[in-house]
């Protein structure tokens, strides 16, 4: 890290500041400028806290230089990380199709969507049985009843589960009958959460939090993979601005600086980063075309009943277009994806 | 609400959401202007899930038009709650101070900041016992240990505490030790922890997410007020923006706002709002000028040595020079806010 | 538009209300709920002004209905706009390719450019006579002496020619020697330059504001449409939000927005949207993907001796590279943008 | 600056870094971490361009160590700038009150507002003449015929007088009935305005752009500054956040950051800042509590009749109980004034 002093620093608080630095176990290297005064800390810094150093008399600021992650990043572990869900690979050259209801609402509902994405050649059943809402008067999920609905009929189809979990003890309730925890963008920073995770043997689905930086959102990711599960796949599932015509602002440019930064597969979640149903298709494309994955949307037989975000919501006409449409593109993005995999690994070793 | 209708829209769906409204108990209120159509829904909105009827056919996007939240609105609760805190108030006319380490690191610290503010005459005491931080690197809280160094002090002085919980389970770590329960930034829209939260008989300081809007805000303390427990206060802790020269931007216009809207007392936390210890002071000031019922700082014997947020952190001096300048402007403000109180009463009634 | 009524409003407050639209013009339509009495005004809204209804007593707020732009609607003008520059269709089914320097800097970097571009079969050669500088330390544009130099060595490799103004005077120095006006981000609400190109013959490349909603963007563009100038290019370069990865976040999203509630063309400027070239290639691909009509990437022999933007700037073997694997990709996103362009076409007539 | 290096960087690349800053006058300073390694570059950095050297083949990034403004710095200017505006000194001990309707609209409306700001003793008189709009349909301020109204009135009553300026033509036409140039936030980065408004000999009103940095603020006054205006008043108008119960969100964390890194005076606007009447007050005190220099309101005799602005105009009985307001905390904040002053240059010599 580097510690910018202040312009009429005194000579005792200067001295201060490398005895410091030193009784910590860092190395000093110092550097007069024009207008100022920098002092470099050589060593490992991830366990010094770059706070109390800026409290000190005399400190303008402190700048790091490092990343905070680690074992997330792709300088320690060159190759992608693929996660393989029951024969289903994330990270791998082919992008996963994830769908199914925000809500698990019936018995009939899910079976309906469950055969759907069997027809249409989807991997994965996604099904929210826990629902964290802003309001508590609306749907809060249908809770335990609806575990063994969405179970069997994703084992009836061979779709391996994706669902969320909202507090530690969901992670037991969950366990036998889905394959793939997610963590919702409110839960990315419930750290006790995280922390449990990582200590199962299930792949993680992170969402990337509303207003969650680079470094936070691998910063959680490193949560799960410093507890011993390796299996994380981030999610873009859009951020909060100021733009007033979608719900959220997919940022597509995080897909790329992941791809660059990490080794731990990243899919996108149009449905949230969009908020409309009428452009989901166009931003799945783009996300897959930017390097995703794979992407996860949402899918209603008859969004107008559903009971959560409906109009996000794909019918089954809507998701056969956007598979359609996908298919279009899909022959020319894997050739880019063979390409770009070769050059990230020539880049590493 | 107001549903605006596609102008394309033909004649059989335009009958199913009139149909789809009614079934639902909503009563039809239709209106044709010159280049839109719209239906106002009359009767009660907050179960009717607007992003299902935004998802039929033929519909372009619904507004709402009643505030989400009830149990917090001042239109059905006209006089500010005030919370008690043994023998402190909270909501009233004279602002309440509260002060302390962002952890509590050992119980010589938390005994010598403790003795600080009994001298000060400041009236609650804060130290974080569980700490979520960003990374996994970095101190996680004292834990267990550290909650009788908090909570003997605390008797000693005669100080109310609070303390952050991280998950249910800390709330019954914590019960019988501290005064009032707060709820992190992060964990704003951990509905279930709400949920617990409101079955308790203790306040609840609950502060604002880092990207909550006015009403996401709002519906997270609905959450407990739901559960029975009236006793919340809320806190403006800073959003985050594109700013670069704080730790967040510190958003005093929701001082004001949360007055005239709700009746729950809302107090400021400079410390986070600005992460700069040098620009606490005039912050502070800032926010009680708008309002605020009271304000919550980190102090810290010697702020370099702070395991967390050294950085935004007062020392003894500083935290001096803050009530010092609080003194100068306080008669002014406590004149001010018996006037106001006494203008949102009349409005009321 | 709808006014909310404030709950405790006096008899002759609302009469008033109901005075001042009617006699503005207004028809007033009445609707009262359970919590909330509401007024929707029918007729042509555009020239009523909301802020001052607004500040009627009585008034809670005033929610708009109808889009604030015409000219620049789909709605009255269904059909594509396809800006043609000698030759050269923007908004068509191919997309089109602009590049050239941030700046031009001599007459051999220039040409040097315009050979590269010609070689690659670019169809638009960019570069910034004057340029707006965050510092005024730094280069403020080559200004005149390089306008020849552009134009020349455009005209040997027959690529029209898009290049800054930055104030109604620059239009005139300009006009002869270029083909396409842009306005950047900076300028994108000077309303009186916006006016005076309207009043010219040449297309203009408006580019989103940092900050811009929508309907601000739409406004801006309407400015120009009202005064009779129809060839407008919209192009969206990335907004300002929270994220520290990127110089801005590429609003993505806003491509199909565009195409479904406007006819005008839409290009991305990645270089601008991400400020760093090693992400340009992909997130290209991802604006061309959603639909985009063309993209302007900054372009220099050397982007290390580069006056400006040498970090966002890709050299000769990275356009290289983005050209490739849009060769790639082209195909697929044509196919689907004929299929698009006839959905739009039917939904419209 | 400090350059951080790649990890595998080539040998060559390296030495054309160390070649390439010491070929343009800077010092290397190189320094190894265990992680990474940087180069700290010494020398005056304002004038190289940090785009080109992050551009180098083996550069990771570049990370900038001295502000980018000079002129406007307190370190090469400790004393405050006090602006003195025919006896009205902007910066001094006083706040001063600016106030005026957004737009001037009539002789009558103007002589009515200038008549209550005389009898309310109010300092300054706002008033626009040329008015930016989003929309080309809504009324784009009177014009020439209002100019002399405006004089007219202010010398009758003895008061200097602030008018927006929106290109350079405006500042001849403006320049003997006016007494401070005022720069919109949307023009806040036409810098050939502001170059233009440093030749000049007026004081210049700069308000901050709607998502302008700290940076981009203060380098805008330093064109201004540059050209040897030295009579700038800064201006915090509030700032574009995803908050929406407000038009912006007032950025009062500025006032003391700006009070402490520069020697301008800054002043406040409630009424752009909130955009809501009704929490005009609590925002000013809180502004002035904090530091500002003065505050400038939006007055209108009859709100809901103004061309402009009507929601965030004070009528005169919300203009006469917020001077109560004010004058309430005004001793208060005067002696606190007092004491930052001095702090501040004691801090300084």
């Amino acid at each position: 890290m580097i510690i910018v002093i202040k312009d009429n620093i005194r000579t005792d608080d200067y001295e201060r500041i490398k005895k410091y630095i030193s009784e910590r176990g860092g190395r000093v290297h110092e550097s007069e400028g024009i207008e100022k005064r920098i002092i470099g800390v050589i060593g490992e810094e991830r366990h010094l806290d770059r706070t109390a150093i800026a409290a000190l008399p005399g400190v303008e600021k402190v700048i790091p230089i490092v990343e905070p992650y680690k074992l997330a990043s792709r300088k320690f572990h060159p190759k992608n990380t693929i996660v393989n869900v029951k024969g289903v690979k994330i990270g791998g050259i082919d992008p996963v199709v994830i769908a199914g209801p925000c809500s698990v609402e019936s018995e009939k509902q899910i079976w309906e969507i469950a055969e759907e994405l069997s027809k249409k050649k989807a991997h994965i059943l996604r099904g929210g049985i826990f629902k964290p809402r802003s309001s508590p008067y609306t749907f809060q999920g249908i809770g335990e009843p609806g575990i063994m609905w969405l179970a069997e009929s994703a084992r009836h189809y061979n779709l391996p589960v994706v669902s969320e979990v909202m507090e530690i003890s969901d992670i037991d309730v969950l366990y036998d009958h889905i394959d793939i925890f997610q963590v919702g963008a409110r839960n990315m920073q419930n750290f006790k959460l995280l922390k449990a995770l990582g200590k199962t043997d299930k792949p993680i689905l992170l969402k990337r939090g509303i207003s969650a930086t680079f470094s936070e959102f691998l910063m959680s990711a490193e949560y799960i993979l410093a507890e011993g599960n390796e299996k994380v796949i981030l999610c873009e599932r859009g951020i909060r601005t100021f733009v007033e015509f979608t719900r959220n602002t997919f940022d597509v440019n995080i897909i790329p600086v992941v791809k660059k930064s990490t080794h731990l597969p990243i899919i996108i979640d149009p449905s949230h980063a969009t908020g409309r149903s009428d452009i989901i298709t166009p931003i799945t494309l783009a996300g897959l075309a930017a390097g995703a994955d794979g992407f996860m949307v949402e899918v209603h037989p008859r969004p107008f009943e559903a009971f959560s975000d409906g109009n996000q919501s794909l019918n089954f006409e809507q998701f056969t277009q956007l598979l359609d449409d996908w298919n279009v593109l899909k022959d020319a993005v894997i050739t880019l994806r063979k390409k770009t995999n070769e050059e990230v690994l020539t880049a590493c070793i």
